[in-house]
Order: C-alpha cells, then sequence, then structure tokens
C-alpha cells in the first residue's frame, strides 16, 4: 500500500475536534437528524484547516465533491462528540478525507463512518488546482 | 437484471418534489451549503411518503442507515429545484432510493445525484422488520 | 405622525412571500421550530429586497438590529405559509417592517406577527447610511 | 413589585451556558444568522432545564410566546459564547427570561441583549398551567 493512499482503522486521525450536540440538531424523531452529520464534519474540517493557518487564499478553495456516510447508531441530546478526521486518498488537486464521529464519553461508541472528497479550485475558472502545501503536508504526514 | 432491483439513468420517477431554495440554505461561501442536500432530499421522501397516507404506524418507523452524494455542481439563491427519487433496490426491510437534484427551469441542469438507503425497523427492539405493504407497492410500480 | 410611518392591521403589505414549510424546521416537539420563524422573515424580506433590483452595493448593506416575535400558534408539516411584510416606521437609515405570517389555504390563521428593524451600513466603517432611494421608494409606497 | 418580578442589568444569571459557534451558523453575509441566537437561548434553556432534573412532564410542556432580540455586534467564527439567561419576571403560568449573549474570552463584549416570554401548558387541552415548581424554584432563586 503507497503512502497516504488509504488509512487502516487503526490510523491515527490528522484531527479530532470536540462538538457538542445542540437540541436543535434533533428532528421530530428526536433523534440527531442526518443532514447535521454533515455539519458536524464540516465543523471538523474547517476547524482542521483552521489550524493549518491561511487556506483560504482567494485563488484556490476547497469544494465538496462527495460524501458517504454510514449513520451507525442514532445520536440524543445531551451529547458530546468527537469526530475523527482521517486522511484516506492524497490525490493532486483532491483529498479524501475519511471519519469517525464517536461519543467523547468513555465507551467511544461509535455513531457514524464514511468519507468525503473535497477538491481544490480556481473559483475564477472552476478548474482544479493542485493541493496548497499546507493542506498536503498537513494531511500527508497524518497518512 | 430482476424487477425492482435497479434504476437506468432513464428510469422514471417513483416521485418528484419541487423546493424552493432558501436564502438561509447558502453558506458562507454564497452557495447552498452541502448538508442541505439531505434535507432536499429527506423532504422529497417524507412528502412521498406522506403521499401514500399513513405509513408511520407506530410499530414500524424508517431510518436512515446510509448516504452518498455526489455535488455535480453548486446550486445558487434563488432557485427553483426539482428532487427526482428513484427505487434503486428494493429488500425485505430496506430500499436503497437514488436521486437526481436537477433545476427546475427548463434546462434541468443536474446539481446532485446519489442514493440513500432507508431501513425499516421496530422502534422498540430496533431490529429490522419487512417494508410496509404500501411503501413496497409504490417503490415497485415505479421500479 | 407622518405618511410612511406607521402600519394599521389593515394597511396593505408592502411584499408577500410564499414558504413552504419542510418537514426539518419541525424541531423534536413536532412543531417548527421559534428561531425558523426568522428565516421564514428573512427570506420574505430579500425575495423582497431582490424584486427591487440589485439593492447590495457594496458600499451599503443592510443589517438586523432587533426582532420581536409573537408566536400566535404552533405551525404543523405540511404547510404553506404567506409571509406579509409591512412598512411600519421609515427612518433616514433604517426600516421597521412588520409581519403576519398566515396559512396560505382559505382560513388564513394568524402564526406569527412583530416586527425587524433594518439598518442599511457602510460595511467598512460601520456607521448607518441613508436607505438606498428604491428600498425608501418600495417601503413608502405601501406605507 | 415583587421579590422575583424583575433583573437589573447587574443581576447574578440563573444559568449560564457555554456554546461554541459552528461553521455553519454563517450565513452568505459572513456573520452568525440572526435565526441562529434563538437557537443559543434555547440551547442555554433546555440545558437549564434539563439540570433542574425532568421538567418535561407529559401534562405539562413549556411553549415560547414571544421573543425579543436586540442585535448588538455581529458575531464571527470561531468564537466561544456565553449565554446568562436572568428571570425577568416571574408569572402564575409564565415566565419571562433575559439574555445576554456574550464573548466568553476575557473581554467579554455583548453579541445581543433580549428576552423570551415562556409558558406553561396542558399539550392536551393547550391552556395555561402553573409553572412545575422546580421551575418556580430555580428561577425564583435566580431573581
Amino acid at each position: 500500500m503507497s503512502r497516504g493512499a488509504s488509512a487502516s482503522p487503526a490510523a491515527a486521525p490528522m484531527f479530532t475536534a470536540t462538538i457538542a450536540v445542540r437540541w436543535r440538531d434533533l428532528d421530530a424523531f428526536n433523534h440527531v437528524n442526518n443532514s447535521t452529520y454533515l455539519t458536524y464534519l464540516e465543523e471538523a474540517r474547517l476547524q482542521w484547516m483552521q489550524s493549518m493557518g491561511n487556506v483560504f487564499d482567494p485563488a484556490t478553495t476547497p469544494v465538496l465533491a462527495a460524501s458517504e456516510l454510514n449513520y451507525r447508531r442514532p445520536i440524543a441530546w445531551p451529547a458530546q462528540l468527537q469526530v475523527h478526521l482521517l486522511c484516506e486518498r492524497l490525490g493532486n488537486s483532491s483529498i479524501t478525507i475519511a471519519h469517525r464521529i464517536v461519543d467523547a464519553s468513555e465507551d467511544g461508541q461509535l455513531y457514524c463512518d464514511g468519507r468525503v472528497v473535497m477538491v481544490w479550485i480556481d473559483p475564477q475558472t472552476g478548474t482544479s488546482v493542485p493541493l496548497p502545501t499546507n493542506v498536503r503536508d498537513a494531511a500527508g504526514q497524518s497518512a
């Protein structure tokens, strides 16, 4: 297996965010709504990018190309979550980020796993551009 | 390929919902946020279920097991969308619903495709139960 | 009190938006969440501004200074709403917009009334600026 | 006016919640959206009620009757907020809860103040009922 190409379950996360479930995240079925999991992932991803310094160069911007979520267990309120992000694949202008959303308490039960694909583009032209160096470095070190 | 087991791109949707983008669906990048696509799908799915009459039997409830979204183009505000739902696979207690989110205007450009897997469970025990007959019938006719 | 300074209950709305309740607008109490009413108002307000042509001059931007909502009845799903906006007070750099959120069906029952205050500012300095002419004209005609 | 009937600015909060701003709370103007302030208040209120033990007696449920918000400064991401809740008025079946949303950092700048009115009702009949004893006690002690 080549460097940076995949992440085994034992791989160390490149970033972990702690997120508090809000009561408004629940829907009329009294569990966290399925769309809110993507908000948790986004929050973790942006905290990760924030931690690298300025990655929002006006000439390159990340866009979400695809997402894949497996809902393993319903999430109740209140709860503290940990969102682990792992680099699953590092491309020229894209990165596949696997995730595990777990309970922040000791039992750490798994609520959701899956992945998203992010592509860096030139917002003027819409064409893909090479990953920013700091993103590549941060992702490569963890992979 | 057996009846009801898959949907070719040309397959007729089992349901189409028309949804107006709201300004609040935009995020700080000025496009509809990636999580909101799941809200559009959910709205279409619930309108579909609503159209069948009462499917919310207290003894059986649908839960989302997985979702897979391909983001094809950013969505701006204002816009009217059509969400087409197609039965891709009909299982004993689950259904795979493919979707196409397109612009409701004449050009009908594709914003997103993908699928979700829904499983019917007994909320008391958490174990899967056979699909309600009206769901099976509605999905089977379209597939 | 000068013309345009207040709106009696019988006053004609300066704008009416039709908005479909989404299932995700419900919260765990199975009614539309209290925060979502502000989203309905915002949607109506932005459709109103959109209808005037370009009011988003980079040199002047509207900000919400205050909101006041009376929740008259819970809103269920599905429902179609009408959001009526009325000019209650036209200041030099601000406008007080009263609202009535009613059911779009014939009975037209009232779900919410109240008002918001919007101020136009120079985003560079944060200081208030005169209302754009088209906003003043649109609001004045209805008041 | 009797004890517990109002809250001076210097009054001690009956509850303080710490809430992390999420990136998704921003809207296309790149500040926390005006509706999300109500979600922060709701989260603080429900954490407060949660801290009293079970107040969700099926025979009595709180509903929001009115809200009043003054937006003092825009909120950016990332930020940690403190939401202070104060009892402003204690009625027979209602409570007026004033709030101050401030930055959790040392400068503690004020983002929003205002109040909401909550009424306890019998969900079967929709008529108001006396405040639960634990709510009355918790509010009365702080007022």
